[in-house]
This record gives structure tokens, C-alpha cells and sequence, in this order.
């Protein structure tokens, strides 16, 4: 036995409520090397001289990822508190583990044990529920649809008639999206994020002026009032996004300490180091990355925090948005998005907090801070596998594993599933322009745990490399438009829309993978219902056998609405299978 | 190489902010494994498709527990952030590790590895710089002194007349303590930690009434307020007990709520579990242990929540202490005890929050809720070593490693950590009454990272089983009391109190253990000085050698005050040596 591989420590992924009677209980092995595990698990309450009343179940394997073996249980403490430990049998060892380490027999005192003092409702992460019925689609405002060129900025070029640099304008707004609502709600989409659309300099908005303006460019209140109406008429919801790790360098305050420097009363409001500010040839003050277009904002000063909290409630309170989305949201104190949540949550209780954060997550989603973040590292995971062909499908598979186990169940329902943004190359580009393969990643991202967003252009075909390519004008000429994505995609959200067990509350597993076929067969599961979607991702065809006793059932091939009478399939290269069993 | 043991993910105890400069960073693996490890970091957007201009910097082996080896290295990233990984040697093998896991060469992705977003001030754990040099002294006010026999309750018996039972009274009281404030400073204590005071009906107090209102038996709001000033004076800080997860039974609103059934406004204040509440045969409503006499305090109530953060602040703002020792603190919800932090400290910036958790607290020391827990698994250790002679020096020096590698170093050098408490066994009794044992242990305890606590009466002492034995009365009688005991605390604190290295601030490094000898050699170090302690927890004479050489040094020997000249030294069976170098 590895004992130097068995881990466990309560909170986060490993001990958490996923109700408020629920506790989640998983440990970590090395691959292969326990036969079985059982939680023990007591009252805290209940150990007296005598012994401890206490009981056991058996874990179930979770999931294997490349080096370990993830064990998992489910209990409801009777009185919403409890001390556990761990069984573990390899084949040759028996041992128990709590907190104090490994033994042999039972522990003489309570405190070997780890523990899970009280369950405390106010504790459980709690997202908004709306969430898991939720398709979200990305806009670019200036590179959606212009809908009325008076607003258009002065050097706007006609749309769409060159690739976008960093500087160019194409005159999208506030109008051309509420024009093409029609758009949307015919894919299926019902939330859509928005990238900035408060005063700014940039075409993307990410160096704010003014937090409690929209830019011109995009139209005025009364334009994004129309907007949000024309939307929630749709059953569509809104997201804005939030830049409050830094300003724009022409954001007043910042102006007001470059000319008044040591005597403007905003200093404190920027990370300023030096008596002189100078932005150039090299800022003195802390930054976004190196630009000195962006000055870092001081979040821990209470004025400046008073007012981006005013600027968090405003939008919801006064236009009725649904979410906010965190621009560099790890760079910000946890105390500012603590109070952030509190303020937002005060006037809307079921709003959507989404953290932009590339990397493991774990501490901003406690329940205290997101409800959830981009989910970067599914993106990195299914472009790698799909699109890049880098890794194959058994790694694909660890590395859903590892994702899916490295958060709390409940957090994975509410995760923000992409495929690609305004950061990225576009999902087409990186497929190399291979259709079938693009398909293939709808399918996965659409069948995930979580929320889809598609990032707009990429339902009809938009290509490019990295920014400033990824942001090209939507193509609005149908004849231009890749139809037949456009309809693919339409199809998937009707079937994650349909059923259940397709979208965030299907459970997730997988049944198969293997290196030489590439494949990979995964189960979607709720309470009802059962579907099981292979993927192909090779040029060869391949012949699978559903490992299940398929005779007696009604089953169904979801695709092309057929029964499904025999557990043998065929998948023609680069295509998939979805059965509901 | 045992890659499944190897661990990092950053924040708690593995990647923390150690002051708004510096990070810590550990990386954990099977002990004996791996002969270099590395950190690789760099700046986040210093990233480019040329390559990463990042730094290395060697980990020094923090130490090794029964399992593992814990590496350690600081950095002060230029722009407060950074990305990195390590690069691990063993004996066959080279591997660089990162969020994304193992890989042999560089990774072509800057998402491969580890994220330190930016090092934000206002998330920097950060408690009163005073406790580091605080010794505490825990007073359970009705067996310390009897001041005023006027308050004496019914049934009040002679002082110390028989061993106390779960109700017996002795009258000890808040006069009591004012007068004998001459005994705590004569030791050198400067802090001290007062069980409840509130109105209660109990002797421990533990099930409040009114915690508004001193209890009668103690006093009054004018004789605390006079405790205040004669310990303010005398340069001793005062510390109350928060009894926040549950009220008592006779705390009005509960009352109340018994009395006036669904009609009454404070059903939301407790976890009631049926329309009709009932405290027997069994308590309907959920309780601290099975104690029906304090029901559990529904601390998400915001009606409620506000009375107790009121109370929070009232003892603070009218009366000026220092403290809260927050009772059964694992059981309430974090989000309360982050909103009682702010309130606290928003009217006492240095107040002290002190956590009742017995076990792994990780949780509640990020930062946002306490400044240190009740170090019980110190008293544990040490108490396994030394009192009940159950491990070994050797086993002892794993604990103490896991225990300090569990934490971030500045959280371990505000722990208070005691010997015991009214909750625990006398650690005399724990001793057997070999007063040589208790010597060892206030040596360990007083010169260990955090700052320790005597319990009433262990100085002079007193002996007793668990609670209630444990409660005896306070002996004021100089032929009774066993002053050679008081003499070496004396001696110790004040010891403490000359040499920074000996406290808080000196680091901690084991020197050498043996399993034959049972001894265990460590030392205590800062920039200008170093003491070794040798403690030779044994019946047989212990010859071991310092391994300095301080034949150059004024070396001296700080318990008999002579200079020490050679590095070879022999201490007596269950003694110990206190060098300085």
C-alpha cells in the first residue's frame, strides 16, 4: 500500500455539504492500489469511554485519472455534524486513516479522526438554479451587428470589410444585438454575456471610464433598457461584465492623480509607487500585465470599494441585468468579492457571479465568493483531445476526471463550459478548419456538466487566430453563414433542452476510452433517464459495443429519432452516437 | 520517484502570502525521495511565444515527518504574482511539476503551471503583533478566588472544602481576581483568558442567559470594568469567551419560544425540528452535544446575528478587552464569524480572535475569521510524549513537523498553545504527579512558535482528573502551594521574555532525535540569536554533543547563567539543557 499517496483534507473537493443535509465525502489512492474503502463515520457526540457508536459504508470508485484512484460517498448526518475516518484495504494491508494518520485498530480517541464540525446552511455553495437550464452566448459588442451607424465612432470602417486590428471600429451596438434577437432565440439560446459596454476608450472596452455610463459607441440607458426588456421577453438572461481589477488610464480618478498627483485624493485608489506618477516609458503604478493603459485598482480602499459596489448593485437594481462576469477576477482580494456577492445577492438573491479565472479554482468557489468560473481547463482538455489531436482519449479521460474531482459536485453543475472567447483563437481555426471535429466539441461541451456559452460567430463558422483575429464582425449574409453548424448546433440544444439527463444535472461517467481507437463513451444519467454518447474522434471507422442489455428497452438513437435495438454500433470517422438507453 | 505523493495546491498552508511582500510557497513529498527540489516562477505575463523569463530558486527541506519531506522556499515576486512549478530530482529521475501535473521538459503552455494570481494586502493573514508576546493565564472565574463573599450564590460551600462535583459552588469572583492580580504579575503573565462571565446558571457558565449582563455571582459592569483597569495597568491583556453556537436554556428568547410555541418571534433564533418544541424526554431542537439545556443558536438568523455581533462589539467598545475566545467556534457558520471579525475589529483593530477548534483549522485561518485556535493537537503531542510516555522522541518530532508544515508560518506564530484547560485532565495528573515531567512540558511549551497558556493553579500545583475534577479551587495558601513549580514558570517566562529567539519569533528546527535516548534536541533561532534545547525526556543521564562549534562563541548556558565552552553536554534524567550559542 502507498500510504504517501492517500489524501484527504475536510473542506474543499474533498469534504463538503452539497446540500443542507448532504455532506460529500472523497479520498484519493494511487491508481490500483485499494481494493475497497469504506467511510466510518459517527457523532462527534457519541464516543464515550465505552467505544464509539458509529457506522460504515462502502465508496464507490469515482474515477481514475492518470496517477490516482478517487473514492466517493454520499451520507446525511443525523444530526448534521460528524467525526470519519477511512477504511482502506489493499491486498495486503488493512488500515484506518483519520487526521492523526494510519493505524492499525481502532483509534483510542476521538480526535484521530477527521471532522466535519456542523453542517451549516449558510455554508453550502448555492448557485442560482436557473443556471443548469442555461445556453449562454458570448458578444463582442463592436463586432456583433451595427444597428445604428449615427452612433458609429469616427474612423469606423464598413462592416466586416478587412480583419479587425487592435485599434480598428466597426460601429456594432446596443441596437444591432436587440435587432438580431431573432438570431439567438432561433439557435436556442437563452443567457448571453456581454464583453463591456460601459464607457471606454478601446473597441473592447476592457479600460473603463466611466462604470456608470454606457459607451456611446453602443448606444445610451435607455437603448440597454430596450435590450434587456427585448431579452427577458425572449426568456433570454443578461450578463455584463465587470472590470474591476483596473480601471482605464482615462478613467477620471486615475486622471485626477496624474494632474493633481500628491494632492489628488484618489491616490489610494491606485497601487501607486512612487510620490511622482509618470505612466511613461514605464508606469510606476502596478498595472493589468504590463499596460499602462490599465492601472491596477486598489480594492482594499474603502471609498473606492464603496463605489464599485455601487456600480455592482446600479446595473441590477436599475436595469434588472442577471449576472455579472469577473474580468482578472483572481487578482482581486477574496474580501472585495466577499462583500461584492453580498451587495449583488442584497438585490438580487438568484444572480449569477461567473469569476474569469484560467486555473484551479477551488478558493474563489467556496460558496462565499463565485457561483462559478470560466472553465478554461475544460476548454484546454477538449481542444487538446478534439481539435489538436495532442492527446488521446484515455488522457482526455484523465483529465476529465481530475477536473471533475478537483471541485465540489455542486460546483461542476454550475461551471461555465467554452470553447473558446475573446482571449482565444477561434474553435474553428484550431480544429484547422475541420468541421466534423468542431461538431465533435459542440457535442462534448453541450453534453458536459455545467453551462455551455458559445462564442458568437462560431454557431455560423467565424475563423482566426488569437486577438486580434478571434474578434472579426459576425457574418450576416445567410449566404456567407456555415447553415449547416448553424442547424447542428440548433439540434444539440434542443436535445440538451429535451432531456435532462443530456444537460447539468446528468451525471457524469465514463464508460469507455482506448489510445488505439481514440474513442471515448460516456454516460449522461439522472434518476430517469439514461443516455450514452460516444464520441469518434479518429479517420477510421469504429464498431462499439454498448455495454448494456439494450433488447428489452425502448431504446433510441437521439440523432435521427430511431429505435436502437442492438447494443452494437457503428460510427463512421470523425462522428458520434447518442443513445438514450 | 512516488509522483503520487508528491503535493501542492496553492493557498493554505502549500502557497500563502507570509506579509504583503513575501510568499511562501511548500511542496510535500515521500520522505527520502526526491535529492533537489527546485522552484521555477516568473511573472504570469511575462509569457510569450519566445518563452518565460523565469526564475529558479533551490527548496530547503523544512523537515521530514513520519511520511513525508516538506520543502520550503520564500520569494518576493517583483510585481506581487507569479506562475510556477518545481523541478524535482531523485536519484533516477528529472520532472518538472505543475498544476497540470508531471511533465520531462518544458511546458510549451504558461496554464501548465501553478498560479499565485497577485498578492492582495487585505488577504495576508494578519493578527495582533502583541500576542507573540503574550503569556496567558486562563482564569474559570468561580474557582480562582472569592473576593466578595456578599455575592457568594445559595449553596455556596467553603472555598476548596471538597473536590467539586458538576454543581458544586465555591463563590470564586471578579473582586476575587483583582486581588490577586499580584500572583499574575509576580509570574509574568500579561493576558488573561476568562471563562464566561456572562449571566448563566451553571458554574462554568457555558449556558448563557444574558450576554449583556455580568453574572451577579461574578459582580457587576463596574467591578469588571475595574478588572479592566487594575489588568490595563498592570500591562495584562483581558480576553472573554464568545458562547455563540448555543445559548442557554434559560436565555429569555428560548424561554420565550418554549412558552409561546409558533407564535413566538424567536422560533428563526434556534434549529427547531417540529411545531411543538420540547426539551424532554428529548430535546426536539438541535443542541450543543445532547445537552438539551443549551440549545444551538441559529447563527444565519440576521435578527439574531445582529444581537450577537452587537454583543461582539458592545464588551469591546464599553469595557476596552482584548479579546474573544470564541467557544465550540467549529459549529457555527464562517460566514458569521467573517462578519464578527469585521465588526470586532473595526471598533479594536488588534483585538485577538481565538478559535475553539480542536482539530485541523485550516478553514478558519485564511485570514478572514480567526487569529489563532486553541492548539490542541500541540497539547496532544506533547502530552503523548512526555506526560503518558505512549510515543517516542522520535514520533514526537513527526507530529511536531506535520504540525507546523499544516499551518502557514505566520498563523503557527500566533497559536496558543496550552497544556490543557477546564476541559481536560490536570496536566499534573496527566504526569502521574512527577513534577520533573511538568517541568519538561512548560519548557516545551514556553519556548515553542505561538504563544502559550497556563492554566489556573498548574503553576502551584494543583492535580485533577477531567472535568469536574479539573475545576478544583484555586490553593492561596504559600505552605500549600508547591512554589518550587511556580519558581521554574517564573524562571521560563521571564527567559521568554529576555531572548526574542526563545518565543514566537525564533524558529523552530529539531536537531536531532533518538528513538533509544528519547531525546530531542532542537532549536529556537532569529537574524541576531540561536538557543539549543536539549530535553532528555528519559530516567537514564543523557551525553550528546551540540553540533556547533562553540569554542569561538561566548556560549552560554541560560539556565545556570555560566558559560558554556565545550559542545559536549550531559543533563540528568528528566532534565534538560538551555543553550545559547
Amino acid at each position: 500500500m502507498i500510504k504517501e499517496a492517500i489524501y484527504h483534507r475536510p473542506k474543499d473537493n474533498f469534504a463538503y455539504a452539497y446540500d443542507k443535509e448532504t455532506l460529500h465525502i472523497r479520498l484519493r489512492s494511487k491508481k490500483g492500489d485499494l481494493t475497497k474503502v469504506s467511510l466510518i463515520y459517527g457523532d462527534p457526540y457519541e464516543w464515550n469511554d465505552e467505544g464509539w457508536k458509529n457506522s460504515k459504508k462502502t465508496m464507490t470508485l469515482e474515477g481514475t485519472d492518470e496517477l490516482f484512484d478517487i473514492w466517493f460517498v454520499e451520507v446525511k448526518p443525523k444530526y448534521k455534524r460528524m467525526r470519519y475516518g477511512f477504511e482502506i484495504k489493499s491486498n495486503e494491508n488493512f488500515l484506518i486513516y483519520g487526521e492523526d494518520g494510519f493505524i492499525e485498530k481502532d483509534p483510542k480517541n476521538a480526535h484521530f479522526y477527521f471532522c466535519f464540525p456542523f453542517l451549516n446552511e449558510n455554508d453550502v455553495f448555492n448557485a442560482p438554479a436557473w443556471v443548469k437550464d442555461t445556453i449562454w452566448y458570448q458578444i463582442f459588442p463592436e463586432r456583433f451587428a451595427n444597428g445604428n451607424p449615427l452612433l458609429n465612432p469616427k474612423n469606423t470602417i464598413p462592416w466586416g470589410s478587412t480583419e479587425p486590428q487592435f485599434d480598428t471600429f466597426f460601429g456594432g451596438d446596443l441596437e444591432g444585438i436587440i435587432n438580431n434577437i431573432g438570431h439567438l432565440t432561433e439557435l436556442g439560446v437563452n443567457g448571453i454575456y456581454l464583453t463591456p459596454i460601459f464607457k471606454a476608450k478601446s473597441n473592447h472596452k476592457y479600460d473603463t471610464i466611466d462604470y456608470m455610463e454606457i459607451d456611446p459607441q453602443f448606444g445610451d440607458k435607455k437603448t440597454f433598457k430596450k435590450l434587456i426588456e427585448v431579452c427577458h421577453e425572449n426568456n433570454i438572461r443578461v450578463m455584463l461584465d465587470a472590470v474591476f481589477n483596473h480601471s482605464g488610464f482615462y478613467f477620471e480618478p486615475f486622471q485626477h492623480v496624474l494632474e493633481y498627483q500628491e494632492k489628488s485624493k484618489y491616490r489610494d485608489w491606485f497601487h501607486l509607487r512612487d510620490i511622482k506618477v509618470k505612466a511613461l516609458p514605464e508606469a510606476n503604478y502596478d498595472t493589468f500585465a504590463f499596460t499602462h493603459l490599465m492601472p491596477k485598482l486598489n480594492t482594499e480602499n474603502e471609498e473606492l470599494k464603496k463605489y464599485l459596489l455601487e456600480v455592482g448593485k446600479y446595473w441590477v437594481e436599475e436595469f434588472d441585468i442577471d449576472g455579472w462576469r469577473l474580468d482578472v477576477a483572481n487578482e482581486v482580494d477574496h474580501q472585495f468579492w466577499r462583500d461584492f456577492r453580498k451587495t449583488v445577492k442584497s438585490v438580487k438573491p438568484d444572480a449569477y457571479i461567473l469569476g474569469e479565472v484560467w486555473h484551479d479554482s477551488m478558493p474563489w468557489l467556496q460558496g462565499d465568493q463565485f457561483d462559478a468560473v470560466m472553465n478554461y481547463p475544460f476548454t484546454q482538455a477538449v481542444v487538446e483531445y478534439i481539435a489538436k489531436d495532442e492527446i488521446n482519449s484515455e488522457v482526455f479521460k484523465h483529465k476529465l476526471i481530475k477536473l471533475l474531482s478537483n471541485y465540489p459536485k455542486n460546483v461542476n453543475e454550475y461551471n461555465f463550459n467554452l470553447l473558446g472567447s475573446h482571449d482565444t483563437p477561434r474553435i474553428l481555426t484550431l480544429c484547422q478548419d475541420n468541421k466534423d471535429k468542431l461538431k465533435l466539441l459542440f457535442l462534448l461541451q453541450f453534453s458536459f456538466i455545467g453551462s455551455p456559452c458559445i462564442y458568437y460567430g462560431d454557431e455560423i463558422g467565424l475563423t482566426g487566430e488569437g486577438d486580434p483575429s478571434c474578434r472579426k464582425c459576425m457574418v450576416w449574409d445567410k449566404d456567407a453563414q456555415d447553415t449547416d453548424l448553424f442547424t447542428f448546433l440548433k439540434k444539440l440544444i434542443d436535445l440538451r433542452k429535451r432531456y435532462s439527463a443530456f444537460g447539468a444535472n446528468g451525471q457524469f461517467e465514463v464508460i469507455e476510452s482506448a489510445k488505439e481507437t481514440n474513442h471515448i463513451m460516456y454516460s449522461k444519467k439522472t434518476v430517469e433517464e439514461q443516455i450514452i454518447i460516444t464520441i469518434n474522434n479518429s479517420n477510421s471507422a469504429l464498431k462499439v459495443h454498448l455495454p448494456f442489455d439494450i433488447s428489452k428497452n425502448e431504446s433510441m438513437n437521439l440523432w435521427d429519432n430511431k429505435p436502437q435495438k442492438i447494443s452494437e454500433i457503428e460510427i463512421e470517422p470523425l462522428s458520434f452516437s447518442i443513445i438514450k438507453l
